[in-house]
């Protein structure tokens, strides 16, 4: 199943090369939480969404020097003060997310409700309660494809194109509020990458 | 290497089975978090110790019973109720929880300090920080083996017994406080399995 690998949260630690753009931009923005840093914003079509960062991803290590407890500003000053040509990124894939997997029932649903991409309430008997879905959660991928920023409406598309089998991935909502409060909702809605990963 | 395999928290969702004791107790609390059910409380030596459930498990379904929405209460009310003989319960393993892998430098230090097992601060150049460990986390596991309610210089005796690779599976704070804030402090030190697990 294709949705269910591009959703996969893979072990250890990656390498990942970037550069600049025309612009001198990477298209990317973080965010410190708990000590660590995270993925916050990759821009569409931007060189780091080609080098396939993804929202949520944590950031290790910027050429070479560990980024524990740097802030969001000293990881951006960093990052703006790089190489156009070669930025080495180590990055642990996701880790305050994890992927659920369900079966759409005969009328095509799942047994979830959703506002704002906000996981509120489960449907009695449904797959999303069989397979242990909670509230408090944010939805961050459907089938590996990032829908943060996306409006409900564009999300529920997601899910009624998506095959019988739908795998989400989902981060706690006090997590997910964290790292994208000192973003405005328009540059989320504007700019986020919203493309299928490649697997 | 053992602790790595001990700690691994595997995908899917796994079918346990267990019974009561001659006392026709299980061994085992619940706790309902976000809709979900969790596991709070597996006692040493206990039917669901044996069975292999571990602290922090979501039980999705009980005899065929969907539990999304239970509460507490009405969880142990169940179990109370459930066969002696045999109790099946849906369980996916850990989903609060993940595992990071670090080196011990040459003075035996991994580079993170804790206090009633949660993470304060990281050590700059560590094995912690260049592996993004991260404060605001309680210490669940240390290769695997349940470190809930041990005192703080007894879990550093389980890292200076570890060997050079160290596994940790660490929860949100506020997580792991909502998951045990029902249980007495004497009943988690008490009651609470410490057995390493088998592989």
């Amino acid at each position: 199943n294709k949705g269910v690998q591009r959703a996969e949260i893979k072990q250890g630690i990656r390498q990942v090369i970037a550069c600049k753009d025309a612009d001198n931009k990477i298209g990317l923005r973080l965010r410190h939480v708990n000590k660590g840093l995270f993925v916050a914003l990759v821009q569409d079509n931007s060189p780091a969404s080609l080098a396939g960062l993804r929202f949520g991803d944590q950031i290790l290590q910027i050429d070479d020097k560990d980024v524990a407890g740097w802030d969001t500003d000293k990881a951006h000053k960093v990052l703006k003060n790089a190489s156009a040509d070669r930025i080495v990124f180590a990055v642990r894939d996701r880790p305050f997310e994890r992927t659920i997997s369900m079966q759409k029932d005969s009328n095509g649903y799942i047994g979830f409700v959703f506002k704002d991409g906000k996981i509120k309430s489960l449907v009695k008997d449904s797959s999303a309660a069989r397979n242990g879905v909670l509230i408090e959660h944010q939805l961050i991928e459907v089938n590996g494809q990032n829908v943060v920023g996306l409006k409900d409406d564009k999300t529920g598309e997601i899910f009624d194109a998506a095959g019988r089998t739908v795998t989400i991935t989902i981060m706690p909502t006090f997590i997910y509020d964290h790292i994208v409060k000192c973003m405005g909702n328009s540059i989320i809605k504007k700019l986020m990458d919203h493309s299928i990963p490649d697997v």
